[in-house]
C-alpha cells in the first residue's frame, strides 16, 4: 500500500461551493465536467499510486481561461491541480485535498515556430510525438523524450528528460521561456526569447520542475536543434552489468559527445523482446545513438567501439538503417509497458536515483544485492551517461507485504544514492510519492524551498500536498 | 552623471553600530578594515558609476565566518554587500545604503577537482585564470570566460558568460550546485552533484544570477569539460558589419558547434591594434574557435569558410598555432581596457543588450544609425553566436552632456532590444545601474521577483538597492 509512503486524504466526497461551481459554469459550459469516471482517471498517472480523484475537471482552451479559472479558485480557497497527459509517476495529479482539476490537453496549439532561432512557442497541452511530426518539414526536432506521450507543459513541471538528456540536457535546459499563471490568476511572462540573459531572477527555472505548485504553466518557448545529418547507433552486448556501465563512464569521461547511451540488464531485454517481438541478445546491453556531420559520427563511433571493447563488450553492431534504430527506441521506450506485461494485474513502481556518474557503478552494485532477494520482478534500465537509473519493480498493488518490501528497497536505493552525493530523483520528480526524501536530500534548503512555496502560495492552493513534505 | 540612471545615496557617513563593530572585531581581528582608502576601492566595479563605499571591509577566510558576519547583521539591521574582483560593470558592489562589504577573494581554495565527474568545488574567491591554471594537468579546463579576472563567485552571482557561451553555455549551464549563506545566516547547499535532478525547486538556478540579494554564495561546484584534441581558430575580415552578422547567424541557423564567434567593428580593430601591438586588417572582423577531434574541427572549418564567404568574407586566415591563438584571444578579452586607452581619463559604458539572432542584424542596423551621430568614441563587440553585442562608449563621467548623450543612446538600445523579444543585459547583470529596465522587461512577472525577495531577505540587507526598483 502507498499508505506507507505518504497517505493520501481520503478522497473529499463533499461538492465544490456553490459559486465556485457557478462561476466555472458560466465560464465553461459543457467544458466543466462533474462525470466520475472522468474525474476518476484524472485523479491517477502510470504508476503505483492509486486514483484521488478532484472534485470537477476543467478543460479550458486559453491562458485567460486558466487565469479566470485561478480567480475564482483562489476566491473560494479551493485547491487546483493542474493535469496533462497523466503519464506521472509519482502521484502529481492526485487532489490530496480534492479541488478542481485544470486538463491541459485542449491548449494544443503550436503558438509559433521560429526556423531562424531555433525555438518554437506551444500550448501547454501539445505532445512530444505532435510537435516533432509537425517539425518535420522545418528539418528541425525537439529532444527531451520521456517514455510516455507527455505534454510539453506535463514536462516543463516535472523538469523531464529521457534518453537524449546526455547530449542535449533536460527540460530545464531546453525551455527558454514560459507563460504562467500565478495563485492569485495574474498572467506573467518567465522571460524574453534571448538565448542568455542577466536581468534578474530565473523565473524559467524556478518554475521548471515546480510541479504546478508554484503556478500554472500554460505556454512553453522551447528551444529546437537540426535533425543531424547523419544518425548511427550501436547495439553493444556484455557479459555483465558491470563491465556495461564502466563502458559508459569512460566514454563519458572522455567527453564522446555521444547523443544517447541506454542500459538494460538482461531481464529487460527478455521483457522487450516477449512484448516488442525484437530478438535482441538476452545478455546487460548498452544501446548508443550518435548524431552530426558524417566525419564527426564516424570519429565517434570508432571511439566508441574501442572502448566498449576494451571493457569486454560481446559485440558492437552498428545500425545505421532508419527502420532498424526507430525499431530500438520504440523498444526502448516500451519497457515501462513491457514489464507491466510480465505480470498481469500488476504495476510498475519505478525508481529514479542519479549520482555522479563516477558513483554510479558502486551504486547499482550495491542495489543489485537488493535487488537479487526481492520476491517480485525488478528490471533494470538506464540513462547511464547521466548516471540515473531506474529499476521497474513489478509489483500487486494489492499485496500489502509486497509493497512494503517495495518501499523498504526504494528507501535503501535512495539513501544509498543521497549518501553517493546523488537525488532521489533524476527526471520523475517528487509528486508525493518522494516527499519523504526531500530533507535527507536537501536539510536546511528545505526551508528555503518552503519561504518560496509561502511567498508565491501563501494559501496552498497550487497543487497541495505535492513537493513539499508537512 | 548616472545620478539620472539612478541617484546613488549618499554614501553613508555615521560608523557602524558599536555592537556590530566589536561582534566583527571579535570574529575577525584584522581581518575587518575601516580603512577609508579600502572602503573606497570597495565601493567600485570596472565601470563609469562612481565608487558609494561600505562602511567597513571584511575578510572572512570560511562559509563559517561569512555565516557568522550575517547573523550579527541581520541583528544590527545593517546591509551587507558582496564583494569578488570588482569587476562589476553595473554598480553592483556600491554600497547604496551603507553597510558591510564582505570580500570573498580570502575563500580562495579550491576544494575537490573530481576528473572522473567532470567537475570541480572552488570557494568563491577563485579566479576563473587561477582555476584554469590549476586543471591544466588534468586535461580539464572550464570555459565561461567573462574579459576581466573575475572571481568565480562573482561570476555566479551575476550569471556570466563570455566567449564560449555560444558552445559550452553561461554561468547558468555550468553551476551544478552552490553553498550558500542566506540572510538569517544559514548555510544551505543548492543541490547534489548529479548531472540531473527533479527534486524541488531549482535553488541552484534562482541563486546564479541574484547578485548578492537573496544570499552570499560561498562555494560553486562546476561544470568541466576535456581540453579538445584540437583547436582552430580563424579570422574573418568583412567589408559591413552586416555581412559579417549576416554569415554568423548563418553558422548558428545550419547548428554548427562553434566554440566562439566573436564579432569586432573597424573601430574597435584600430583600438585593439594600438593598444594589443597587433596587426589585424581594420575592417569589421569575426574570429571563430573551433574545438573537436580533427575529422570533426576539419569539417567545421570547411562548413564555415563556405558560409562566411558566401556572405561576402574578405578573406578566412586560419590561426592554427597555440601562440597566434593566444593572441588573438588576449587581444579579444583587453577590448575594454584598449577603448579606453583611446581616451586618457575616460571610463567605458559597456551596454548589453541580447536578441534572438534573427533580429540580430536589425538590432545592430537600428542601433548604427544611433552610434553614427554621437560625440565620443564608440566600439562595437559581439557575442553575435549569442545575439549579444555590447557597445562601449568611452566617455568622461565628469561631463554631464555626454553622460546624459550616452544614458539616451543606452534608453533607446535597449528599449529596441526589449521590442525585438530580448533582455537589456546578455550577461552583465543590473547592479543598478539597469534597474529602470527591470519593469519594462518583465511587466508583471517582476512582481513574482519582488515576492521571492521579500520570502528570501524581508528586511532588506542583502545588497539592498540592486535588481529590483523602489
Amino acid at each position: 500500500m502507498d499508505s506507507l509512503t505518504l497517505p493520501p486524504a481520503a478522497p473529499v466526497a463533499e461538492g465544490l461551493p456553490p459559486a465556485l461551481l457557478a462561476g466555472l459554469r458560466a465560464l465553461l459550459g459543457p467544458r466543466l465536467s462533474l462525470n466520475a469516471a472522468e474525474r476518476e482517471q484524472h485523479g491517477r498517472g502510470e504508476s503505483y499510486h492509486p486514483s484521488c480523484p478532484p472534485q470537477a475537471v476543467c478543460h479550458p482552451r486559453s491562458t485567460a481561461e486558466v487565469a479566470a479559472i485561478l480567480r475564482l479558485c483562489a476566491a473560494a480557497g479551493t485547491p487546483i491541480v493542474p493535469f496533462g497527459a497523466g503519464t506521472s509517476l509519482e502521484g502529481h495529479v492526485a487532489a490530496l485535498r480534492g479541488g478542481v482539476c485544470i486538463d491541459l490537453r485542449g491548449m494544443d496549439r503550436i503558438l509559433a515556430v521560429r526556423p531562424d532561432d531555433l525555438d518554437v512557442t506551444v500550448e501547454a497541452g501539445v505532445t512530444r510525438h505532435r510537435l516533432n511530426e509537425e517539425l518535420r518539414a522545418t528539418g528541425l526536432f525537439f529532444p527531451v523524450d520521456p517514455g510516455g506521450e507527455s505534454t510539453l507543459g506535463g514536462m516543463a513541471a516535472t523538469r523531464a528528460s529521457g534518453t537524449n538528456a546526455v547530449r542535449y540536457g533536460t527540460m530545464r535546459d531546453n525551455v527558454l521561456s514560459m507563460t504562467v499563471v500565478t495563485a492569485t490568476g495574474e498572467i506573467i511572462r518567465t522571460g524574453s526569447r534571448a538565448r542568455k540573459s542577466s536581468a534578474g531572477y530565473d523565473l524559467t527555472r524556478l518554475f521548471v520542475g515546480s510541479e504546478g505548485t508554484l503556478g500554472i504553466i500554460t505556454e512553453v518557448t522551447l528551444r529546437l536543434y537540426g535533425i543531424p545529418e547523419v544518425v548511427a547507433a550501436a547495439i553493444c552486448p556484455f557479459a555483465t552489468v558491470e563491465e556495461a556501465v564502466a563502458a559508459v563512464v569512460s566514454v563519458i569521461q572522455c567527453g564522446i559527445p555521444v547523443a544517447r547511451a541506454e542500459l538494460m540488464d538482461r531481464r529487460t531485454v527478455q521483457a522487450v523482446n516477449r512484448y516488442s517481438k525484437t530478438e535482441y541478445r538476452e545478455t546487460p546491453t548498452l544501446f548508443f545513438e550518435f548524431h552530426g556531420p558524417p566525419a564527426a559520427v564516424a570519429e565517434q563511433v570508432a571511439l566508441v567501439e574501442e572502448i566498449a571493447r576494451g571493457h569486454g563488450a560481446l559485440a558492437f553492431d552498428s545500425a545505421r538503417e532508419p527502420e532498424a534504430r526507430a525499431a530500438l527506441w520504440k523498444a526502448r521506450h516500451s519497457v515501462h509497458y513491457a514489464i507491466q506485461a510480465m505480470r498481469p494485474g500488476a504495476r510498475v513502481w519505478s525508481t529514479d536515483v542519479c549520482v555522479p556518474v563516477s558513483n554510479l557503478a558502486r551504486c547499482i552494485a550495491e542495489t543489485r544485492e537488493d535487488t537479487e532477494r526481492a520476491s517480485f520482478f525488478i528490471s533494470l534500465v538506464g540513462h547511464v551517461g547521466d548516471g540515473n537509473f531506474h529499476l521497474g519493480l513489478v509489483v500487486d498493488p494489492s499485496d500489502a507485504a509486497e509493497m512494503a518490501e517495495a518501499e523498504a528497497l526504494n528507501d535503501r536505493l535512495v539513501r544509498r544514492a543521497i549518501a553517493l552525493d546523488g537525488t532521489c530523483t533524476g527526471e520523475h520528480g517528487i509528486g508525493y510519492g518522494k516527499v519523504k526524501f526531500m530533507e535527507l536530500e536537501h536539510g536546511a534548503a528545505l526551508g528555503v524551498m518552503r519561504a518560496l512555496k509561502q511567498a508565491l502560495d501563501p494559501a496552498n492552493l497550487l497543487n497541495p500536498g505535492k513537493i513539499l513534505p508537512g
